[in-house]
């Protein structure tokens, strides 16, 4: 079998607006960011199957042979990706060791390549020899994504090196898109890997990885808006430690004591979002105005505070905000709260020195930060000459 | 005619929940502050009305002669006070030499003085020397209802000592309050001071100048509390000067931008009055617990992020909120807004060494910042021996 190596990448996300209240129905809206996870599959004949997680310290790797008994003694059915195959994840849990309820990033990481490389390429007949290398550009556990960009990463380059879908790179290009119906097929593989790492997730954070630029998330549904435009932003990571599960209980316990204050909050949370998707595609199908920023920056003040109404604020986000403010830039968490992360939108006409000095002012407080898009493209195959010096240097070490 | 000379004091007015949602139909709760303006009414042999007012280093006087010429000169209906006056209103005007439209705190306290002294004394056939001397534990023009509790006082005063109600006081008793219908007329006579110092007042802030405690104002409506707890509170004074009328001009603005989204806002801060007005109610006719003390301190930091969401927060409450919260003592805005004031719920097991230093950390902030009460009693009168040593010291000097 011929094995086409390849690079792909898949953006992280963040919650632009409506975090919490997606929880109690309302519409969020997710956006990818254009920090990425790049994934390099190369293919080998060491009848070996490598995978290196340098993010994670994790380099492993599998006589191909064994994984072959592992897959002949599954019951499993092969090439199916629409459902979780609970016997083989049961199976690949008691083969590298991990303990159900065991939810560590590494042992997810790796029951999530092993599980979609395994069904990938059952399809095929055949378990070829591969080292898989990816490189996140995502802090891990930080509510972006990062989990979802690396199963998307991981369905994308195993489906075309396995030629279940074609490659899209051409020699014309240095960068492809795939086919709308491969990325279905993309979004519903990686959507499994998302199922192994986190159990009930939304399917948002995979469906922008796959697509990228800006979802609509209401009750379930996923809607992709057609024409967005792309927004230059800061992303800090406080570094303050939060529970998801605790905050969304926190504000779950405020609606039960004061329902009548909390409920028309989350109402206008849900017109935040409303709000700011028809401004985006406004800006999308005519040229941005400063106006069409001031909206954008007027809403996420206002659904900052009415996040600290929900009682998810943090004095970590206080102080993003007030630094950010005090250069003239407008800023909310994303996500859980707690702590966490937060954004901090650009404008055109921001400054590079007003980016600069807010990014030491930032990194002073101990956070993270990043400039960086967000409604940047979705997941993407690279010619090594479009994939930046300095990712490749980390993916040619293994 | 005989003269009864006495002390009143008047509390100022502070709003708990509802400031700028009450302009649009909402409940608001306004609270009696236990910063109190003392009026010592005395009468003089002197043939001359003089007013003392060194809060706003104002000594003025009058021939009582002056007066009578420009009370015969009027065709002004006498001794009535449930309607504004027009025509002695432009008397007075002419007479102090005030312009139309000049609305600085020395003229329109000397204009409610004159007004008030007229109208009450001219009733009584005659205008009697006096000397009034008024001192205000209230900063003026900060949103606490200083000029109110000043009418209020004018209005307590004079009444008494034409006769027109009577003195509460007795033999028994250092401290009395008026019957109820004698503190409608009171209400009734500070409201047109009040008329001529705001032109279009509400009526709340002499409403709780007059009886204290907590007043529910809905749609123009004025409910008294029938019974509350007394609070125990910080008061501070951003000194951050604030223009009520640019502040509402912008919240109705910000609705007509986003009505989806700010009236819902307004909807919750109504349920926050009538949530606290319950709990209130609640701790009156029970023994009051931490858990009433747990809401009322959640109520205030919603409201507080609710007003950030309509736009009326600024930096210094903003910080008034952070220091406090340091210290486990939940802060919002009172009033307007843009800065202003503050007030701090104190808890009734909250130590005296955290509140002196909370004070300090305000005024190392360059606040101004008074420990005090809300729910006091409203209008007073008081023998001397039941006023403080320092307010009599002040008011004994003129």
């Amino acid at each position: 079998m011929h094995i086409k190596e390849c690079i792909v990448s898949a953006p992280g996300k963040a919650i632009l607006h409506g975090e919490h209240a997606v929880v109690h129905g309302k519409v969020a809206l997710a956006v990818s960011l254009n920090l990425r996870t790049y994934l390099q599959l190369q293919a080998t004949s060491s009848s070996k199957v490598c995978i290196n997680l340098p993010n994670i310290n994790t380099f492993l790797s599998w006589d191909v042979t064994i994984l072959k008994q592992l897959l002949s003694d599954s019951g499993a059915v092969l090439g199916v990706v629409d459902e979780l195959d609970g016997e083989l994840v049961k199976r690949l849990r008691d083969f590298v060791g991990v303990a159900n309820g065991n939810l560590d990033t590494r042992s997810m990481a790796i029951l999530a390549f092993l599980y979609i490389y395994i069904t990938v390429f059952a399809g095929t007949g055949d378990l070829p020899s591969v080292t898989v290398s990816v490189w996140s550009e995502l802090p891990t556990g930080a509510g972006l994504g990062s989990s979802a960009a690396y199963s998307v990463c991981l369905a994308a380059a195993l489906l075309s090196a396995s030629g279940t879908i074609p490659s899209p790179l051409t020699d014309l290009e240095n960068t492809a898109r795939w086919a709308e119906e491969d990325m279905e097929l993309i979004n519903r593989c990686a959507f499994q890997g998302e199922r192994i790492i986190h159990g009930n997730p939304s399917g948002v954070d995979n469906a922008v990885g796959t697509w990228g630029g800006i979802l609509r998330y209401h009750s379930g549904k996923i809607t992709t808006l057609s024409r967005v435009p792309m927004l230059r932003i800061l992303l800090t990571n406080t570094k303050v430690a939060r529970s998801t599960k605790v905050l969304v209980a926190g504000v779950k316990d405020k609606m039960n004591k004061f329902p009548s204050i909390i409920n028309p909050v989350l109402d206008s949370v849900d017109a935040i979002s409303s709000t700011c998707e028809q401004t985006l595609s406004e800006m999308a199908s005519d040229t941005p105005t400063p106006e069409h920023y001031d909206v954008l920056e007027e809403l996420i003040d206002i659904n900052q505070h009415q996040l600290n109404v929900m009682g998810v604020g943090h004095p970590a986000i206080d102080r993003l905000c007030g630094i950010t403010l005090a250069r003239g830039l407008h800023s909310k968490l994303t996500g859980a709260g707690g702590g966490g992360c937060g954004i901090t939108l650009l404008r055109p006409e921001t400054e590079h020195s007003v980016v600069l000095n807010t990014i030491q002012d930032l990194r002073d407080c101990g956070y993270d930060c990043w400039e960086t898009r967000i409604g940047a493209a979705g997941v993407q195959q690279h010619s090594p000459l479009a994939v930046k010096e300095e990712v490749l240097e980390v993916l040619a070490r293994y």
